[in-house]
Order: C-alpha cells, then structure tokens, then sequence
C-alpha cells in the first residue's frame, strides 16, 4: 500500500495506532492513504504506550479534541476495554477490542475487527461463511475473534481446538450464549465434516514450525485459511496446496480488517472524521 | 516554508503544538520540512488540548514513549510551567514557557523562547542587542518574554511601560533581579535615549487600530521592532517608516523563534530526539 503521504496543518485532525512496541505497525501506511484518497485533513500517528503508563496515555489522547479514533494492538486489546465508555457486542463477545472511537456525542465506543477481518475478506473473495461448518485451531485473542466473527458471519457449526481445553470450552460457552443458532463444540482438530480449517494460533511463524495440529492428508474440498502474517507461506499452507485445499492467507485478514476499520473509524466519509461511519 | 511532507510509519516519532483553539497554528508547516531536511523520522502534529482537560492531555502526551517535545502555544503557556520536572531560568524569569522537551533521563524541561525568537532575529541580522538601551511596550506574555530576552542578551538598559503601571512594576523587578547589569526602569513611552523601540502589546492588529502609544515623530536612527504578526505591517511600522527608521515585523521574531525552538527540541540533530541539543 502506498499513496501521497499526508500533508499537516493546525486544523488536521488525529487518528492514533497504540501498542508496545509500536514500531513495527503498518498502519500508518495502510491508513494515511485511506484518509488522503477520501480528502480528509488528518493523519494516523504511532503513539508508544508503555504499560505502567497506559491509563494516563490513553486517556491523555482520548481527551484531544482533534484525536478521532485510536487503532489498538498488542499487548492493550483486552485493556483497552476499561477506557471505553461502551464496548460494542463483538468485542463484548470477544473480550477485546481493537478499536475506539469518538462518537458525535463525545463517548468513546470500543469494538473488535480482527475476526471481521477474516469474514469480510472471504465475503470479497466469494467464500461463503453463512452456512459453513468451520474448525478454529486456537482459542487465544485471535481464534476468539475468528470465532466470534464466524458465528457472527451466519456460519452453521463451529469445532474449536486448544491445546488448552478449558480456554476451548470457554470460548464456546461464550459464542453459544450470544450465537444460538451456531452449533459451537469443542473438539479434536479433526476436519472431517467441516467446509473450513483456520489456523488461529501462532504455529508456522518460527522458523522450525510445523502444523498447527497432526491433521494428516486434508480434503481437497476444504478451505484452509491460516491467520499467521509471516511467513506468506506456512507450512500449513504448504500442506493444504499440496493436499489441493484452497487456502487463504493472513494478508486476506489484514486487508479484511483495514476495511472494517477504515468503515468504523470514518476514514472514508469527509467531513465525518468526529464518529463517523456505523 | 514549505518542504517534502512526512512520510509517517510506526517508528517515526511525534512532536506536538498544543493550544486552543490549535486549527490556525503553523508550526507544523514550519517543523516538519526541518525534521525533513535533518532526515529525523519524526513529524509535529496539532493537539487540540481542552481548558478543562489540559492536565490529562499534556500529561497523556508527555507518557508516550516516542513524544519528544511540546511546542505550547495560547493560552497554555502558563499553564505549562507546572506540568514541567524542570524549568529552565529564562522561563522561569518570564513565568512562562512555549517548549517541553523530553531529556535522556526522562525527565522533562521547559522554556520560553519567545523574547529569544526576536534577539536571534536580531542577531541574524547583524543588529546589535548588546549594550543597547530599549524601550519596551507592553508588558503582559509577550513583553515579558522580550524584556527579558533582551537583557540576557546583553542590552544596557529598558524602559518598560504598560497601561497597567503595576504590571510593568512587576517585570522590572523580575528582570531586575535576574541582570543586575542591566538598568531596568519604568517610564513613558519616550524614545529619547533608546536605541530601539519595541511594541510588544497587540495593538496593530485589528482593522482600526492606531499607534501603541502617542510616540510623536521618531528619530530617524531609532531601531522599531512590532511583535504583531498580522497585518504585516502595522500602522507602528508605517509610521516608523515615514520617520525614516529601520523597521523590523513580527516575522522575523517568528523566524528567529522557529530556529531557538528547532534547536532546543532536537530537531536538526539525526538520532537525537530523545532529548536533543542544549
């Protein structure tokens, strides 16, 4: 991604990337060229939050009149539920957030994008989620929000996998009670009667990795979509090309999301920076 | 000024101008072509700080780990004394300060660079302050910062006036007991005897408005210098002029300011911004 990069005045307003570290985010360059394609005067601006200050710096940039909206990454998605006045039901349901923003009437909502994604960069993609049956490897921070945005998504049935059960169980306590109809059980990582296989933990970033789970030969019918960004190619997505899945990678999930946080933001919408799009 | 506009990423680190309102200030036009050609990955940014939210703000700002510096403007330049660790002499001579920098130790120091913007002026110009004898009116932020700048850059004497007699009773004894060596007095605005003329009231800015004082004919040898940046030249400067004297505007104290802020905010030294130059 790239564009014009942005020019600053006294009347540009604010939009905020929070995390430690920070200096390894993207999304300045993901989001400045979002706002300069819409004709915003504004600007996505790295803010280095140091755990023992969160309270203070959060709150100290949400005071800003001019600061719109704050994208939120590791370690501040599960704090980040404190400082907003209300927290939006796919973060509820998540648990995390990994945005907020200022509303027209100066509250700030807080609501979770990283699962939405996933779900809406199948939806680009003309993969159906309604309807499917899916198993989520992992039920940390992303496979809860790759769960949640399934169910949330329409689809029929979910499988999760943890090598923790209990966090397993858990998440499927969560996602039956606010998804009735989304037949949620925990399970082994076997795929057999599922449409989908994601990848919602860590395995396949180091270099020594392997498969997420011993899965064996995978059905060439089965979607396999892994959320790990790096390498671009996992050995889970090796597996699943050789085995003649279609597979999705974690870039899918990143542009998905850059979208939905664009939209909930107001990035696209000139004149709307203060709250902005539903 | 103009320049390259940054290119921001999650490793660039931020400076802001906070004031209210902040839409109609230039410094980011004026720092970010200079943290350009330093080939710092930084950039200066407007905060817009609210009157009952200023100590959250500021402090919010200062506990980001990659924010270096504040540059203070209306009406907070007071305000921003207390939230310093340290303020340096001229500012505390002044009792006011327009910077905040971060130091290696973390800590954060503050100082007024207002009355330095118009002696490096000066300075920059070959204009000699040393030894001079100025007659300053006005005695409120703006001719505070200039008396004092002036003695501590060596003038001989000032006379100060204000309409309110009590507040330039006031900085004569603060600049008094900070340059002993400098005369320091009271009187009318009587230019005999002065070397230079300086209006540091707001009078010239608006449309009807006339002279800061009744001066009468000038001395053609007189040095006038008025403070008010808009109109560029005031009803002061023209008359000055058809007396023949040298005339020196609000630009060149803008211009001077720029630099002393620029210097004291780390902002031409590449792997600096923590702390920066003395």
């Amino acid at each position: 991604m790239s564009g014009p990069p942005p020019a600053i005045d006294g009347a540009t307003r604010l939009f905020a990337i929070i995390g430690d570290p920070v200096a390894q985010v993207r999304s300045p360059q993901v989001f400045n060229p979002i706002l300069a394609a819409a004709g915003l005067n504004a600007v996505l601006v790295p803010c280095h939050v140091l755990p023992d200050r969160f309270e203070a710096s959060v709150r100290g940039l949400m005071a800003l009149g001019n600061l719109d909206g704050i994208v939120v990454t590791v370690p501040y998605k599960v704090r980040a539920l404190a400082v907003a006045d209300r927290v939006l039901p796919v973060g509820r349901q998540v648990g995390a957030v990994n945005a907020l923003r200022r509303e027209p009437d100066g509250t700030w909502s807080a609501d979770m994008f990283d699962g939405r994604g996933l779900t809406r960069g199948l939806r680009e993609q003309a993969i159906p989620v309604e309807g499917a049956r899916a198993m989520v490897i992992g039920s940390g921070g992303a496979g809860s929000a790759v769960a949640v945005a399934l169910a949330e998504a329409g689809a029929a049935a979910l499988t999760l996998f943890d090598v923790d059960g209990t966090k397993a169980e858990a998440l499927a306590a969560r996602v039956r009670e606010a998804y009735p109809s989304c037949a949620v059980r925990v399970g082994a990582p076997e795929v057999q009667g599922h449409d989908m296989l994601v990848n919602a933990t860590p395995i396949g970033m180091a270099p020594g990795d392997g498969l997420p789970a011993d899965l064996g030969t995978l059905p060439p019918g089965l979607l396999v979509v892994d959320v790990v960004m790096k390498p671009e190619v996992t050995p889970l997505m090796r597996h699943a090309r050789a085995c003649g899945c279609r597979v999705i990678g974690g870039r899918t999930m990143l542009e998905g999301q850059a979208e939905e946080l664009a939209d909930f933001l107001g990035m696209r919408v000139p004149g709307s920076g203060r709250g902005g799009a539903p």
